[in-house]
């Protein structure tokens, strides 16, 4: 292949480093590719990620060493992030979402993919240092989020199903309490896990907390550490679920059948913009 | 803002585009953003077009007319694609996937953020033009792929369930033969459905088309059209399951119980890139 210009190169780089989140891509990669200098290479990314900087399309970043090349996030600016999720409180505080039994409608935001992948790019957020090996979720509703969640971090996502299944071959299964006074069931394939990584626990809703203490009681079933929770939606309380980091989109107060269910954009949000700027 | 230049133009939207599969982009959006004019922007996608198109990571198309602009498709070039599956089908023919009764341990590619965004990418590729105006499957195991197939169509994902959930709202029921003697019931939220869409209907694994045959009789009942099927492992039969166009990724022969399973990539996805080249 021949040489390929400056501009050329700006174009396919974006679009390789757009489509793999969260990877380390080594220059050499770019270099062979493009038969061009590292010293061409790197000047092509010193300016890729002032323009993702800029536009606020993402963090382009150098790392060093061994192991070293460049790697992007998908980021979104706080203000965007919150507005974003402010938009979907609104929306979620509108009569026509409200359910009989305290329950929101929620599934066509959890069916569309522009806002699963923007919620699924702020639940990252906070997560991208945390050393995450997996994204875990309990089937159905909060599986596309977690997904989007997990290939935002480039880990894998493990769900846990109501009962064991037959193609999943051997698992753990847990039994634990609904938070509601009823007891549910929980299964892992034991051959999902591997030893030694960290847990990220992702769900669209959560309201007593069974099904979350649930996924991190069957965590120390696979001696793994869970390094925090983030949901779509959570229920405002006074003492946090367990000692573990939680970031939620939004919270509510409510439960929708003596007092209606409000929602708004959760605290950190605000914060964690101000302390990333 | 000031006057961006032509190279910091070209990153920025290569971002853009990247993350917006499908989706028409007028021309003014980005004159507007890069205070530049219409001829600047169309050189601009020109070359976007030609690098994708060059180095084989997707197709940019303009589209003219009222509702113009720019649309960018990911695609997989033919041989990288069923070089990619049969990398997968190599994977399945190893014995350690066999369990008992003749499954297939499959959730850990499904689990893949980078393997279910490229099998969707291609279950996408023969359905750009069919008009379709939702994805749908059956949880769990599938979801993930088919989330993917959904963006990259960028229409959503309507998943139908097992029994009918209260935080659904209320719901379609249907009870369909499984294809293994016994029953089953599919239940699909009501207001998910729009009129006069079109489904493409996405799944993991199809056997006796139980639970497709199932997916187009619970379409029936909200009277859209499905406009085809695609699977990532359907078993090779003399007869298609219906009349409607199918695009499985791979398929197997054999029961895995009196005969081993033997998987292999589907045939269109050689002929799928011939047409298209």
């Amino acid at each position: 292949m021949e040489k390929v210009k400056r501009g050329e190169r700006l174009i396919a780089m974006t679009r390789v480093l757009s489509s793999n989140p969260n990877k380390v891509i080594p220059y050499q990669v770019f270099c062979d590719q493009f038969k061009a200098a590292k010293s061409s290479i790197s000047e092509d990314i010193a300016m890729i990620e002032r323009v993702m900087a800029t536009f606020e399309l993402g963090e382009v970043t150098t790392v060093t060493g061994a192991a070293g090349g460049v790697r992007f996030r998908p980021m979104m600016p706080a203000n965007e992030a919150h507005s974003f999720i402010q938009g979907i409180a609104d929306a979620l505080n509108t009569p026509d979402r409200a359910l009989p039994g305290g329950y929101l409608y929620l599934s066509d935001l959890l069916s569309d993919p522009v806002m699963t992948r923007r919620m699924g790019t702020i639940m990252a957020q906070p997560c991208f240092d945390l050393d995450v090996g997996f994204v875990l979720t309990m089937e159905t509703k909060g599986i596309p989020v977690a997904m989007m969640t997990a290939e935002a971090l480039n880990v894998p996502l493990l769900i846990a199903r109501r009962s064991s299944k037959v193609y999943e071959g051997s698992s753990v299964n847990i039994s634990y309490p609904d938070g509601k006074g009823g007891i549910e069931t929980m299964s892992l394939a034991r051959r999902a896990v591997m030893q030694g990584q960290r847990a990220l626990i992702v769900d669209d809703f959560m309201r007593h907390g069974g099904t979350a203490l649930g996924m991190i009681t069957l965590m120390k079933e696979f001696n793994i550490e869970v390094a925090g929770l983030t949901f779509m939606l959570a229920q405002e309380r006074e003492q946090p679920l367990t000692d573990l980091p939680e970031w939620p989109l939004m919270t509510f107060t409510g439960d929708g059948i003596d007092t209606p269910m409000v929602v708004q954009p959760a605290k950190w949000l605000k914060d964690f913009g101000e302390t990333a700027s």
